[in-house]
C-alpha cells in the first residue's frame, strides 16, 4: 500500500529518515564517549525504542512511571531513568514492582519526594536509585542550587532504601556548565556519588560534549525533527520523518484552505516562526502560513502560494511539537519510498499517571 | 471510593453539577422552541449523550464520521449531524453504512464535497441529507455569501442521492442574523427546504432567540464549562463540572509550584486571562496562574496566593478548552458529592477520521 492511499489524517514516519536521524545522533555521542540515554516521550512506542537501543543508547528516559510500565512490559526491561518527582502511594507502589524488573533510577528535587521514596523502598524491600535534579535554566521542577542539590544527595545518600547515583539538569546549553561544575565539585567533596551527570534536550543535543563532566544524554525529538528544529536548521525537511498525512476539504476563498486535521490531530501546540504563529509546516506549500486551528480543522493562509492547494489534494504537515502530536494518534504508519511497511502502536499513549 | 483517594491525574466530573448544566441549557432551548442538538465533540462519551438525549435533545452532533460511528455502535442510533466535510473513498464509504442505521444529516460548503457525498449515495443506493454550511463570522469552513449558499443548496438539491434540508452556521451571535434571514429569503425564492436552520456555539446559547429563522441549536461546553466560561460569567466555578484532579509535585521557589498535569492531561490549548496565557484554573487558589506547561509538568505562578499550595497537595484544575483536554483521557471518572459513582470510557477519543 502506498502512503497516498491511507485514509486521512493519518501520522506517518518515514523510515529512511528515521534510521539517519537515529544514526547521526548515536554516532556524535559514540564518538564523544557520552551516554544517550533517548526519551522515549515524543514517540511513545516500542518499535522505535528497540531500534534506539540497538543503535547503541545506554538505556532510555520515561517521563512517567506508565510509559516505563509499557517499555519493560514491551520487552525493553532496559536501564530506564524517570526525571520526575513521583508522589503518592500508588504510584510508588508502581515504581517499586518496576524496580525488581529493570534498572531503575529516578529524579528528586525535594525531601518531601525523597522521603516517599525512601519509605516505598524500604516497604518494598528493594533499592531504588535516585538522582537530584538541580536547576539549570529551564524554571521548571530542579533544585535551585548546587548547594541545594548537595544538601538533597546527602538525605538520599542517608536514606534506607535509596542509592544516590548523582544528578541532572533540562535543559543543559554550554552556558550552564559553570552550575554543573559546581555541583560536582561540591558532590566530590563531600563523598558524594556522580556517576550519572545527566544532561538533555535536542536543542543542544551536538553541543554536549562542551560540557565535558556530563555522562549521558537526554534527547526525545531528535528521530522525528519538527517546524521548529527545521527552522532552525536542526533537521532537514527530509530528516523530519514524522508528518501528518492531511487532506484539503474546503477552500471557501482563494487564500484560505482547511485542512482535515487540527489541533486534535496537530496538538494544539504553536510554534512562533518568522511569519506568526504556526501550527505545523506544510512540505509541499512551503509559503503556506497554518495560523490556526479548531479540534478538526486546520487552518492555512495560501496567499504567499504562487501555486495554492486544491479541495481533495493530499499535503503533508510536519508538526510543530512531535511529542504532543503523536500523543494523539494511536498508531504510526512506518513508509519507506512512500510504501506503507507497518502500523506500529502507540503503547505509550495518554499515560499520564 | 473518594475522589481524594483516586491516582492523579485524573480527570472528573462533577454529576450534580453535570445535570444542572443539561436543565439549565435544556430548558432554555425548549421555552423557546429550538431544537437542542449538543455536540459531543466535547465530552465524547455515550454516557453523557444519552442523558442529553434523555433530557430533549432532537439529536446529535458528531464533528467527525467516527464519532457517529461510536455513538450509533454505542445504541445512540439517533438525529445526527455531521459539520464536516466529508471527503475521500474511505470515509464516504463509511457514512453511507452509517446512514443505513439512522438519519444523518451532512455539511457541504463546495460543489466538490457535494459530487463526491451524491456519487457515493447513488453507489449505496442511499438518500443522503445534507444542508449548506454559510459563512456567519468564523472565517473557517464555509460558502462566502447567501447567494454561495443557494447556489449550493441548487446543486444538492438536483444531485440524485442527495436531499436538501436547509443550512447552518458557526457560529451565529445574533449580529450574524442578516446572513441568516438573507439565506432564509433566497432559499425561499428558490423553492428550496430549509426545514433546518443551524446555528451553533456556547458562547452565544441564551441568544439564540434572538434569530427567530433557527430551528436548531449546536452547542458542546455547555455540561462541563471550564476557564473561559468561568471568566466570561456563563458558568460558576460550581457549574465547571470538568476538573483535572493534580498534585503538586515541586516546590522549587517560594512562589512557584509545578503539578503532575501538563499539557498531555491538560491539552496544550491557552486562554488569554486576564492576568495573561492560562493553561488551567485552580479551584483552591483562584489567585494562582498556570502559565505554562511541559506535556506533564502544568508551571504554576503562586506569588499573588495569601496561602500557597505545598509539595503533594491535591488541587482540582479547570481546563481552558474542555474538548482537547477530554480527547487527552481513556476516561472520565463520574463523581457525586465526591464519591465515585462510575467511570466512563471516552469511547470517541482520538476519533481523527
Amino acid at each position: 500500500m502506498r502512503v497516498e492511499e491511507l485514509d486521512s489524517p493519518t501520522l506517518t514516519i518515514d523510515l529512511d529518515a528515521l534510521d539517519e536521524n537515529l544514526d547521526r545522533y548515536q554516532r556524535y555521542y559514540t564518538e564523544h564517549g557520552i551516554g544517550l540515554r533517548p526519551h522515549i516521550k515524543t514517540h511513545k512506542t516500542l518499535a522505535i525504542a528497540a531500534m534506539q537501543m540497538a543503535k547503541g543508547a545506554i538505556g532510555l528516559t520515561c517521563q512517567k512511571v506508565g510509559e516505563a510500565e509499557v517499555m519493560v512490559s514491551g520487552g525493553l526491561a532496559v536501564d530506564i531513568l524517570i526525571p520526575f518527582n513521583i508522589i503518592g502511594k500508588p504510584k510508588l507502589e508502581r515504581l517499586m514492582a518496576l524496580a525488581t524488573q529493570t534498572r531503575l533510577t529516578v529524579a528528586a528535587d525535594s525531601a518531601y519526594t525523597v522521603r516517599g521514596l525512601a519509605e516505598a523502598a524500604e516497604a518494598a524491600g528493594v533499592t531504588l536509585s535516585v538522582i537530584v535534579e538541580v536547576e539549570c535554566g529551564m524554571n521548571r521542577t530542579g533544585v535551585q542550587t548546587p548547594q541545594e542539590a548537595t544538601e538533597l544527595a546527602k538525605l538520599i545518600d542517608k536514606s534506607k532504601g535509596l542509592e544516590l547515583r548523582g544528578f541532572m539538569g533540562y535543559p543543559t546549553p554550554p552556558a550552564s556548565r559553570p552550575i554543573i561544575q559546581e555541583t560536582v565539585a561540591l558532590f566530590d567533596k563531600a563523598g558524594l556519588s556522580r556517576e550519572i551527570v545527566s544532561g538533555g534536550s535536542t536543542r543542544y543535543a551536538f553541543e554536549a560534549h562542551q560540557i565535558p563532566e556530563l555522562t549521558e544524554y537526554r534527547i526525545g525529538e531528535y528521530p522525528t525533527g519538527g517546524e521548529g528544529h527545521l527552522r532552525a536548521g536542526r533537521h532537514t525537511v527530509e530528516q523530519c520523518s514524522l508528518r501528518v498525512q492531511a487532506t484539503v476539504i474546503s477552500k471557501p476563498t482563494a487564500d484560505r484552505v482547511i485542512l482535515d486535521s487540527g489541533s486534535k490531530t496537530m496538538s494544539a501546540s504553536v510554534f512562533q516562526a518568522p511569519h506568526g504563529p504556526s501550527m505545523g509546516y506544510l512540505v509541499e506549500y512551503p509559503d503556506a502560513r497554518f495560523y490556526s486551528s479548531s479540534e478538526e480543522h486546520g487552518h492555512v493562509d495560501v496567499s504567499a502560494c504562487a501555486k495554492k492547494p486544491e479541495i481533495g489534494e493530499r499535503v503533508q504537515v510536519l508538526p510543530v511539537h512531535p511529542c504532543p502530536c503523536v500523543n494523539e494518534h494511536d498508531a504510526i504508519v512506518a513508509v519507506r519510498k512512500g510504501v506503507v511497511e507497518a502500523v506500529w502502536p502507540v503503547y505509550a499513549r495518554g499515560k499520564i499517571r
